[in-house]
């Protein structure tokens, strides 16, 4: 959803038949190609659920059922094989890499992860990091990752694990990114007011990231530091209200209204 | 220390005979007026120990004696009854009115205070948010004064309490300041590898901010960015050594460098 203000999306993913929602009509009318979407009758959808603290940053996970997520991942189709642009949200690093081999030759990739998988599959995680561009990544994840609590020096080191740019995400207190040139952007996160539900922040900055990538269709590093205010931009709008609500009610010109104004509240 | 890069500094504080250092000795070949310091030699110096945990941000105070900081104030000295740039440092909030009514009309007044002031004596808190003009707090001191988790929410109704602006520092994730026009001004930390204490990065910031505005003679919002993100500068290099040697080991030169730097890992 949140790719789609910016650039055609193709979508690969796969639920069971208990999902509540028919994401045909959730997507209908914008440029989002569902051909990769999967219908597992037989399976449940992947749920998590989570207390967010009273700070709305913090928060504690209650339940991670995988249910779906734990069986083979999803095919590419064929049309999509061509893609330049790939974001590989959060799943298992195993399936990040076998659908990572159904793309022929992409320009960009870039992987979201989490702390189940550094604890638990540390060797998939660190064989993904070879093949990829950019890591999104939350900052404690990181400093897990790198074994090392300064983040910035925690970013150097996964740098020399594979990726060429590395995002570290800091909730409410925005990113911080660097890649192998020793290239570095530190951006705050937008001053939301209004936060109903930080579930999807990360999702959706990524989202607005990766599709203001494709829009422009680089990655250079003064590219990579727009599509991070773009990507910081949708997550403000995402996380003030629950489900993809914050996404549906707003067009592109309210997030382009918004980056103006997060260029305004940090340029001095 | 840190003001003295920027603007000629008027001292006014109190230690005990106990004090280590000779001041004089430290502050020679700076521009720093040390007529305001009294030395009580029957009195003991402040003193504040504590832990930093392992991301130097989050610390715990082991101990606090307050000693001649709970005795009567220093007096200012008439010299300095006309300075128009004042910064309280932390002490008790009644105390910091009673510094503040010595000076005839200074034209920007700001003040540091903690968790300490806002729990014990926070009527002394309201009455001195009546008399300043610029409340520089740390962000958990901010919810818990605002009583609001919400840290943008909480500035503005710090603001409704008398200050027109209000700097929230938030450690390692920089400051965000707001006025009461609805300016709003974000900077995040200048990203250092090298810390090796991180005691008195909030007295280092609010020195380098308070002596560029003195430098500038002027407190608008266009300066006071630029003076927020020298203060920022300033703390950087504080917080790379112990004591104050992070800050006589540099010139100003350093500190100009790292502001152009500052400003361009946040431009995009």
């Amino acid at each position: 959803m949140s790719a789609s203000f910016f650039a055609p999306v193709r979508f690969v993913g796969v639920v069971g038949g208990d999902c509540p929602f028919d994401l045909a009509k959730v997507f209908a009318g914008r440029e989002v190609d569902l051909t990769g979407l999967e219908i597992r009758k037989q399976s449940k959808t992947f749920r998590w659920a989570g207390t967010y603290h009273e700070n709305m940053d913090d928060r504690t996970t209650d339940l991670t059922e995988l249910n779906v997520l734990a069986e083979a991942p999803p095919g590419v189709p064929g049309k999509f094989k061509n893609s330049k642009f790939v974001f590989l949200a959060n799943t298992a690093p195993a399936l990040q890499i076998q659908l990572l081999e159904q793309v022929d030759k992409p320009e960009f990739v870039a992987v979201d992860t989490m702390n189940l998988w550094i604890e638990n599959n540390l060797d998939d995680v660190k064989a993904l990091l070879k093949k990829i561009d950019c890591l999104i990544i939350n900052e404690d994840e990181a400093r897990m990752l790198a074994r090392q609590n300064n983040l910035v020096k925690a970013g150097e080191i996964i740098l020399r694990m594979g990726p060429s740019v590395v995002i570290l995400k800091k909730g409410e207190s925005g990113s911080i990114t660097c890649n192998n040139k020793g290239d570095k952007f530190i951006l705050p996160a937008y001053p939301a007011t209004d936060v109903k539900d930080p579930t999807g922040a990360g999702d959706s900055f990524a989202g607005g990231f990766m599709g203001s990538l494709a829009q422009r269709g680089k990655a250079d590093f003064e590219t990579l530091k727009k599509a991070i205010a773009y990507g910081t931009v949708v997550a403000s709008f995402s996380i003030a209200d629950f489900s993809l609500n914050g996404l549906t009610s707003i067009e592109r010109g309210d997030i382009d209204r918004r980056f103006e104004a997060l260029r305004k509240l940090t340029t001095f």
